[in-house]
């Protein structure tokens, strides 16, 4: 067994160099000037939806997130002495450690509640009175439910904010914002207003929108940059892509949506593609049809960027890991970042990072 | 669902005014003399039972509880460095949370045990062998516990303090002195002293003594303070009450006891009710009775306040949340500052936070 | 049940005196120079394999443990803002929490995975991508698992170092390292260079080196002291007790091996003996049979010492805890130091701790 692997306990470990978009930050910082204005706009706010959102708050978070992403070592750490409660009552690691690393890099204590059976709620108590408690315990609450509701029923009682990480189908802001600061440091450019006709970016989305919070919260987010975004491209096989009201939501916001069956035809077209492993079906969930899969020898455009909220399955093969297509690994890395800019705003830390007018 | 949140959204967070008694403590804090004394006596003790106090450490300890109420920012964070092991071997998530979030506030770092059947326990080992680990690995320990004796069988072997966090049926004394706390918030003047006859309160306790053992705690205590206790009142519809050599011990620390099987009659003479949601039988538990339940429409005192340790079952109805009976919500916030009051004193830490002699 | 416990609870705590070892450490720091240089090629490497160390590494590694051990209160804490991520995917609460209050005591932050039904392993996820997720959201990881392969197939995707808990039946370096401070405590002139014949040390291993991760790992850093230790006697009912290689990797470095059936016979020979609680049979495991119990009747040579990586079955008795025979407690409290100090030098701080020439 050793042997085997005793040339990769000799290696010494290195960064990966910048093809995966870790190096990009430093861009994005430069192309957005500095305005801390809409980030408190979001102190002590809940965040549940994208719809909260707009095209400056976001900015100027993924100004933040770069910022964070370029000096990984902070002088001074901000959240010291501020404790997160970290409720998953829907497992999740992944969602959960990148929550509860961004806010111990911030320098705060976190709580973590990661088994349903031994919370109020298997034992019958109210959300409401489960928010009570939470007002008490910490400064902020990171929520993952499996119940859509669940978020919403707390919102009433809570005296601290909560952060939406995933309510049942139907949202999961915090991702979006982690696959669009993904696309602003690829194209910072994006970010600084109308872009010319012919160089926005189209973006496809191989999933289904009405069962999918990441894709739902997505959309949301891209369509606070329809000047930027020339099209969407939903790629599904369903009959019924869209909620009641949903489609005709982004439309009005100026987003640009087609829908298509068939993955590889459209797939030379696309800049941006964007692919989950999942789709909810009721209380269980069915893994995208193989027609539906990337692999090598999909048809993609050159200098195209995937994107995958993560874990993966099949749909995304592994060779794809080692091209320049791959900047889902940036994606999960930037998840951190991005997160550590929206906790900071949220529990009023802002001016311990910009510079602000005197409160 | 957005537009029906939305206004919830909308709304910045704010504090709730001061009927839940949260602005109380500045006044319990000026109406008792400071002397760290009494707080120095409990460095490196375990705290096991209610018997372990007097009238003398309690009301330092909600002293001190009530100056880290007046003041949730804390300068200087008196346990950086210090580790709590919170074992909690039967789930709680409200006092794990409450014991950690104190223990975070403090500056300490914390090592939580929430999962039976990962531990040692589970595969055998004796609670002397457990003990000993934790010896090594911090500062202090809570232990939760369904078995009456596991606290006591660790104790030969600690050379680190331990703190009941609950132990079977037999007793949880910090919850207690959170009902307590709860109490000398409400009417500091109960802590200063010889009581006029007529200014005693009356006390009710919904529930068996002899099987809850916030019950059998808050007994304990309250038996520290019968020149200001006029009376209490156990209403419970149960044949046997107290355990052998309960009621006497009580009643020789000058308790007034009485025990009556209807709540109504006797809630309009009441000027404290507390109410539990449950009683232990055997392994399992069985909920309150309906006549037992307290309502909007009970015949309650004006003035009386209601005390829950929660979680809350169908005893205690919602629709009393508003009104300013509802002393339970400042019950569980004021949990956490004396949770803090009691660690500091624990680990040796009151030289950092009260005038001390040299030591 | 208080009267009972009445003695404990008024007993004031106290620390231990030295027969178990917990004094030692200031000998052992005394004999060996400090020298920083094996220390600093720990920096960012993997620790997987036993076969990882060497002689120069093993006594740096014991003296800065012994450092730390000597004064417990660290005046700075050199893991500010350093993240561990805590992957227990076989549980293990004293593993744990032995690495996790290591990390804390330097001042670092933890994230802890105590459930493997809720990670993305069970959900299909590959050991690649996982650690892919690791690299993003912190500084070292310390994994168990109960595959032999998992820690293997993670190395080529880190960019962050990895520290093998116990991987199946494979290795636990750790806690070899510890049994070894716990040895070179005791005898601090074992580090010091050739020790003549005659004051060899004779070790006795209960256990079968082929099933036991703690006893393989244990033999190969025992086979860096063939010049101290004269010979290590493997007790053991079974007929193969080596895996393919495994004793002629041990000879070839130096080290006499001995096998013998049975316990009695050969127990005063034995200035070490080491005992375990269990063996791996497959997916079982099987306890000792009573031939190969120590218990207070066992003819242990005088000054002989146990080791014991603990949790204990019927293997230990207890009633050897309170003679000098017990170096097993401090042999659990030294694995705390002895973690510290190896990832003190895996996360590239040992300048915050030792004279380094300038880097």
């Amino acid at each position: 067994m050793v042997t085997t692997h005793e040339r990769l306990l000799q290696r010494p470990l290195q960064p990966k160099d910048g093809t995966a978009g870790i190096e990009r930050p430093r861009g994005l910082l430069e192309s957005v000037p500095e305005d801390p204005e809409p980030l408190l706009e979001l102190a002590s706010r809940h965040v549940v939806s994208s719809r909260q959102f707009d095209r400056a708050k976001l900015a100027q978070l993924f100004r933040l997130a770069a910022q964070y992403e370029s000096t990984p070592q902070l002088m001074h750490l901000p959240l010291t002495g501020k404790i997160l409660i970290s409720a998953f009552y829907e497992p999740s690691t992944r969602t959960r450690l990148s929550f509860e690393s961004a806010w111990h890099r911030l320098g705060g204590a976190v709580m973590s509640i990661t088994d349903p059976k031994s919370t109020g709620i298997a034992k019958g108590e109210s959300l409401a009175d489960i928010a009570e408690m939470f007002n008490n315990y910490g400064d902020v609450i990171v929520l993952r439910s499996s119940e859509d509701q669940a978020v919403y029923d707390m919102l009433d009682t809570l005296r601290i904010p909560i952060v939406n990480a995933g309510n049942g189908i139907d949202e999961h802001p915090t991702q979006a914002m982690a696959d669009l600061y993904t696309i602003a440091k690829w194209r910072p450019e994006l970010l600084q207003g109308p872009v010319p006709e012919g160089e926005r970016i189209r973006v496809g989305i191989i999933g289904v929108p009405s069962r999918m919070r990441t894709v739902r919260s997505l959309l949301l987010l891209l369509a606070c940059f329809p000047e930027a975004v020339g099209e969407v491209v939903i790629v599904s096989n369903e009959p019924e892509n869209f909620d009641a009201g949903q489609r005709k939501e982004l439309e009005e916001a100026g987003l640009r949506l087609r829908v298509v069956g068939e993955l590889d035809p459209v797939l030379p077209e696309l800049d941006v593609v964007y692919i989950n492993a999942i789709a909810w079906v009721g209380d269980s969930f069915e893994s995208l049809g193989s027609g539906l899969h990337l692999t090598r020898e999909s048809p993609l455009k050159p200098g195209a960027i995937i994107l995958h909220p993560l874990a993966r399955g099949k749909e995304l093969a592994t060779e794809l890991d080692d091209t320049p297509h791959n900047w889902y690994f940036a994606q999960a890395r930037g998840a951190v970042f991005i997160r550590m800019a929206l906790l900071t705003s949220v529990v009023r830390r802002i001016s311990a990072v910009m510079d602000t007018p005197e409160e």
